[in-house]
């Protein structure tokens, strides 16, 4: 097989453009480790008189990504548009109907779409990669769906949202409370246009539900993600968690449990000195947990141009190289809606509230817990402030329903001054 | 492609048995994922009267592993009996001629023969895959090969030998000398039958000969390692090093220079607060560096019948997907010989000495560094015990040949008491 393998390319923001640089550059390289070359045909953006710092002159313009995907010189639609509907889905899905293989880093798509998107393309004959839209540069839907192949997959957890962690560690680091770091994020341009899809765990939730369903054998299912994001964390959170030789992440878990699938994406306290723990900044990191491999960490960067490119282009080298493995890792049309099980399985939690200054506070606060079943691993009282004081509670496992039984009967105690803040302890 | 893929084992160890409780255990969830059976036809071992824990009567037996890997019945030969020559290689090669494709987890046959074989079997339009020889259960040579296909690879990094990570964290941890950590070891059956395989650096070498191959497009040269065992590492310099915060590991480091392939595995400092200084015990860590992918760390257990037997099914899965990449990710005929650059790569480098307790002692060590233009970014001269006192350097960078010069130089002056101890520190 020494045919060109011939992209089309539909986005030329910063990962298509580093897609186009390296197709560019390493011509040599790419066609000595894939047997064959790799070139481009057409290209497809929104604006076209726009300086991307690469030579595009080479290659055919199309304004309509359908009609890209379309083209009878191209084998592989490259789709890098985002957007979980609209023109990403309608070439997507033009581009397998015309018998294209596709390569494709929209999360959102195939949170939505996927198990639709993945029946049409083994309709068809087609396959349909995404290593790109999970964890970035770090080839985790590989890892997973053939590095794995022979475990039963018992657990999935990732730090999968960059942004999200580098507002945590630099509220850490630099001891600034939330919105502060918030406004700093936005002006490095790190937060999404609607900053709600990674600050309230929409974007990592996504990534989360696509590596549920290669490892559990299930369809996507984005709307059971249990998601919960980072805005109520206080640096007062950060700190208390700090004392306690624990750090917060914004965690997403997927679990089979007797009672179903578990997924979860929520902000958790994990030990400082887990390699989650230790995750600083921008950096992803995925763990993976199998019967047979027992655990497996992978970290790197999870989001810019070249690392997005380099995932990216790992598809694009797997389908020159022949390698026509089914999107979730099995054929979509055989996997299982799973039943949905949130808070399945039980779990420590850190529980932060303010108390008023008045005779038997902790007390009331300590039987709405004992009468909940909860036990307490550890408590801590701060000196007041005016007129409440913090109060810090690690639980021992108790359940998510046991749990919100207490938080609601504490929120109607008249010596609870603030809503408890609740956050999950999850061993790594 | 329905048919099964039939397997047939060499060697039943815990690896071989591990992978034949996978397809016995797993059969529905491998035929899924793959589309087609995974089925063992026949099995070879030294003793065949052997509880294994694992139903073998299923199985033809056959005594001699080349008639094993030559059976009409065996798509797939797995060796997994170990030895860089003797029956594996036989076998190895008989199966290759017999048209067969070959797992094999031997990473001693494969650093002193992979090029050949990796030859013979291209001819013979067969896939020679060893993913199990490599860090155990971490898919690394998938997310080389394969996950980083769009990259140059800039620098491979790796503690890959779970024994000599044991054997330095447990000095650090409990404070015992080496030879006390060594015996624990030995007990614990930690160490190959040959111990220097381990604390030699030679099992990790045969690694990073392999894993260089892959990254730079050269042929597999194990003779190119420049080798340094543990053997030499105090637990003084494991608690000097720990002051700097500095830990101490036995690292492999493959670089192409431009005066070629550097190869490296021997003890380095590495920063305490980095992902290799945090990994403890038999954990294996391998950092791949790419010009597009930036940096991607790989974390998991680097031995073991589960882990190993991940391994081995991640490539047999391969191949029953119909994903057949070159074994050294490109055709094996078309790759160079690298030339040798050792030490091309200036570093800084820890330097422990005793000295002689007599006046201008360490100004003469260090004008002997001044002499060969090394210059001191640390030094720490300890109290005297009896006659001699620990000195401590750490140097800024300078190249391996100077620092020979000034070692050369050193052990010849009157006031140094021992040899001197140079431990390169790595950048990470």
């Amino acid at each position: 097989m020494t045919d060109p393998l011939r992209l089309g390319i539909a986005g030329l923001g910063t990962v298509g453009t580093g897609v186009v640089k390296i197709v560019r550059q390493k011509a040599s390289l790419l066609a000595a480790r894939a047997g064959r070359p790799i070139t481009i045909s057409a290209i497809s953006a929104r604006t076209r008189d726009k300086d991307r710092g690469v030579t595009l002159s080479d290659y055919a313009w199309e304004d309509d990504p359908v009609a890209l995907a379309t083209r009878d010189d191209v084998d592989v639609f490259v789709e890098l548009m985002g957007g979980s509907d609209g023109p990403a889905k309608a070439a997507t899905e033009a581009a397998i109907a015309a018998g294209k293989d596709v390569v494709t880093a929209n999360k959102a798509m195939l949170a939505h779409h996927g198990q639709a998107l993945a029946i049409a393309a083994e309709n068809a004959g087609r396959v349909l990669r995404f290593e790109a839209a999970v964890a970035g540069g770090i080839p985790v839907i590989k890892a997973l769906t053939e590095g794995l192949a022979g475990n039963e997959i018992t657990r999935v957890m990732g730090v999968m949202n960059g942004t999200c962690n580098y507002i945590l560690t630099r509220m850490q680091s630099a001891g600034l409370p939330y919105d502060t770091v918030f406004d700093e994020a936005a002006q490095l341009g790190y937060l999404e246009a609607d900053p709600t899809l990674d600050v309230g765990g929409i974007d990592a939730g996504h990534k989360l539900s696509l590596l549920a369903s290669i490892a559990f054998g299930t369809q996507v299912d984005f709307d059971a993600v249990d998601l919960e994001g980072i805005e109520k964390v206080t640096i007062a959170d950060i700190r208390h968690a700090a004392d306690m030789d624990y750090r917060i992440k914004l965690l997403g878990v997927a679990r089979m449990t007797g009672r179903g699938l578990e997924q979860r994406m929520s902000p958790c306290l994990v030990p400082a000195d887990s390699p989650l723990g230790q995750l600083e900044g921008g950096t992803n990191m995925v763990v993976l947990e199998g019967d047979m491999v027992e655990q497996i960490v992978l970290r790197g960067p999870g989001a810019g141009e070249g690392p997005t490119a380099s995932a990216v282009m790992a598809d694009v080298m797997d389908i020159a190289r022949g390698c026509r493995v089914s999107t979730f890792g099995q054929p979509a049309k055989g996997l299982q809606k799973a039943q949905s099980a949130l808070g399945a399985t039980p779990a420590p939690y850190y529980l932060r509230m303010a108390l008023e200054d008045k005779p038997g506070a902790l007390a009331k606060v300590a039987a709405v817990l004992g009468e909940a079943g909860i036990s307490i691993d550890r408590m801590r009282q701060y000196r007041h402030d005016d007129t409440t004081a913090p109060v810090l509670i690690v639980t021992h496992k108790t359940t998510r329903s046991a749990l919100d039984a207490a938080l609601d009967a504490m929120s109607r105690l008249d010596v609870v001054a603030t809503e408890p803040v609740a956050l999950r302890i999850e061993t790594v």
